[in-house]
């Protein structure tokens, strides 16, 4: 789909690495520029660092470096001399931030301090890598980093940024599940990490976004402090969120189909195409009521296309768009001109209606809401029937081994009960709920005590 | 200027790197969206390519490989293990896009093909670092890459570019001589580059934009081949051009004065601050009447900012917003709330005047053109006074001693008398005009012969 669709080339010459294409990078855009604007409005600055990070930044705080320091790549060389530090191209930028945040912030009157970048990053992956999904340079990566005067405001500001996730993830119609991470599977130097995920059509299950409360770890091995009123010194608490072009992979995989791409309208690079069909000596009539339509629809302020290629047949124009996710397709034929209509057909059911051209704009933005609609609440509807309490382990691994999908198994809270779950239903623990109620089916199913909260697992991507 | 307007802060703790603050990186972003709608209005189609390449391949082309050999970061180990192959940091992206667009194009109907990203690239400078001007990772980088049928086409496209960015520096009202770089100072790998160069308050040159033809040496090292309608293969022939952050340095070099920085309206992230001055007893009525005329500007579609701060002076506000270049500021007191009037002071001359407050919006538009236009015309009239056609070697060299700037010195065309020029100077060749007939003062000052053109010298950065 990604290359049917002109979303990214993967044949460059290095390893998990691939070329956003045209097309694809105009979709990639529109998705950031939601992030973006729900960033902006909630207080948060945009600015860019380096992807440079030397050795001894990166190391300082001692979990972090623990995580990451056999997925970075690192530049040793400058030229054809060795340099005297080694540097790390940035696997997420922490380490980037700590010293720029140290001299950034004096007094309470600074906090919060909540900046944003969109950059690239780079994780010399072992395990095999993919398209959008695990690659070597991640070419898209939005991450959040803030600063906070109390445990209170950094607590809070995790809730709001889950909330910013929820209206970005509500936006493109993609659903997921909340989960607080287990201690043993949190981002390396976190208090805890809260994440999204998603189920894909294989059953398999993708994050897609993630929010740590990383305390005051990095504040006391980057000495960020502040001054209070009161005058005392005092570390800053702090968060950070990413969001990858993991998000552009779960577009694709929440509403596409066997035709290949199937759009949102409001991430859509085309929302329309116009396609004429034209038959002999109605060639030009209907070319002119197609530019027309386009013209109109364009005045609306809609993003259209008006497919006039020749040499290539109204068919091939139809797989074409199809294929490119396009949620409206506009018809015009003879019959068409002849009775001042268009035929709109939708791109996430197929189904076809005849407006009158004088009403096609109202039409057209209708629809798109109609499918905006209908997008989010199918792809939340199937999701909904894969995530699945069960009581017992025999249970969980083999609905996962059949059908995919998340089971909550009833958990004492242990972490030694959780890593066997994980280990006896052949899964990855996601979690703890975060977003509902956990409700267990029963006991612990290894050590037999009250469950306390359910576990949630699958197998993931 | 850099620090005290918050564009970048130069203090990561890597060489020649520095952090786009969140005031720069809206100015950073405002220059791109004129850039970006050029290219995307001439045909132009982003994408976005990854980082790293490998050492084979960036030797591909040997002159290019000769030319930055010593000038890449090299990335030698994944993790803790040494990569099979080096991966260079990108310095220019011509052989990353070599290997996509020998599997992109196939056929006359691929072409032209014309494609650019904006990315970060890296040099390892053993020079002397500088913000903006030289650094080790440039974040702003706009590179273009195309690909033509015919050398014609190539050569039409790179005088489109030419075009494309004098109307960018126009918008930015930053002056500029357009010079073809003599041959022993052209792109590596290039037939010929033509830079635009502007000159610095210092009387030092700056090179802020390059349009290099390719010819077909890099369709030649990657076999990038196209059939003709002939059903014959040639390779395709090639231009690239590029603008880095160095735009951000020549706008403040530009316009900018002892005040601080001074924005052209376009890309202002601010074009309008409203600083009320209350008065004992007249703080609400300034308060409110400071509010609705932001809220009429920012109605009108303009970037406004009300400075309400407490705690903080009229006269602090107004050090402050001048430091950032914003083009006007409206002051509003308790006499003009009085009169129903707002007093404008425009940042370029400073000078005042008032308006009543029903014109507020047209009087701050009008200036608002007003500023870009003066802008633009102080610039270049000041440029043009610093461009000199000269006799003799002796005089070039005082000139350039004493003020700066560029001079034109009779040419007979010959590499040895050019290079003998720049030696005898002490400066270095721009090379020769593009932007107008070249008119030698004289002979060719080191064989005596008859100039056939001059060669443009400068001190450079």
């Amino acid at each position: 789909m990604l290359t049917e669709a002109d979303i990214m080339d993967y044949r460059y010459p290095v390893k998990g690495c691939g070329v956003w294409l045209p097309y694809g990078f105009k979709l990639r855009k529109l998705i950031l520029d939601i992030i973006r604007e729900l960033l902006d409005s909630t207080g948060h600055h945009e600015v860019l660092l380096p992807t440079l990070i030397p050795e001894d930044m990166l190391a300082k705080e001692a979990e972090h470096i623990r995580g990451f320091e056999e997925e970075c790549f690192w530049v040793t060389h400058g030229g054809l001399r060795p340099l005297g530090v080694k540097l790390a191209l940035r696997p997420t930028s922490e380490t980037a931030f700590g010293p720029m945040f140290k001299l950034w912030i004096r007094s309470h009157a600074d906090l919060p301090m909540k900046l944003y970048q969109v950059v690239n990053i780079f994780r010399y992956e072992t395990r095999a890598t993919r398209p959008l999904i695990r690659m070597r340079e991640v070419l898209t990566f939005k991450e959040a980093h803030t600063c906070h005067a109390t445990a209170e405001d950094a607590e809070q500001n995790v809730r709001e940024a889950v909330e910013i996730y929820k209206r970005f993830f509500d936006e493109l119609g993609v659903p997921y599940i909340i989960s607080r991470r287990p201690e043993w599977d949190k981002f390396a130097g976190a208090l805890y990490s809260i994440a999204f995920d998603m189920i894909c059509p294989d059953g398999r299950v993708l994050q897609i976004g993630t929010v740590h409360n990383l305390g005051q770890n990095f504040a006391k091995a980057f000495e960020i402090t502040y001054e209070r009123p009161d005058g005392k010194h005092e570390y800053v608490w702090q968060t950070c969120y990413g969001i990858s072009g993991r998000v552009v992979a779960a577009v694709m995989a929440a509403h596409g189909d066997d035709h290949g791409l199937v759009l949102p309208p409001r991430v859509a690079p085309v929302q329309v195409v116009v396609v004429p069909i034209p038959y002999k000596g109605a060639e030009e009539a209907v070319r002119q009521a197609s530019e027309e339509a386009g013209r109109l629809l364009r005045e609306a302020g809609l993003r259209v296309e008006v497919d006039l290629r020749p040499d290539i047949t109204p068919g091939e124009k139809f797989y074409y768009w199809e294929r490119h996710g396009v949620p409206i397709r506009v018809e015009i034929g003879p019959r068409d001109v002849e009775r001042k209509q268009a035929t709109l057909v939708r791109r996430d059911t197929l189904e076809r209606k005849e407006v009158p051209l004088d009403q096609l704009v109202e039409a057209v933005k209708g629809l798109l809401d109609e499918i905006t609609v209908a997008l989010r609440e199918r792809a939340w509807a199937w999701m909904r029937e894969r995530v699945r309490a069960v009581a017992s382990v025999e249970e969980a691994r083999a609905i996962l081994e059949e059908q995919g999908g998340v089971v909550e198994l009833p958990w004492c809270g242990d972490d030694e009960c959780g890593r066997r779950m994980q280990d006896e239903v052949d899964a990855r623990a996601l979690g703890t709920p975060e977003d509902e109620e956990p409700k267990p089916a029963g006991p612990c199913p290894i050590c037999g005590r009250e469950a306390k909260t359910v576990l949630r697992l699958a197998r993931t991507y």
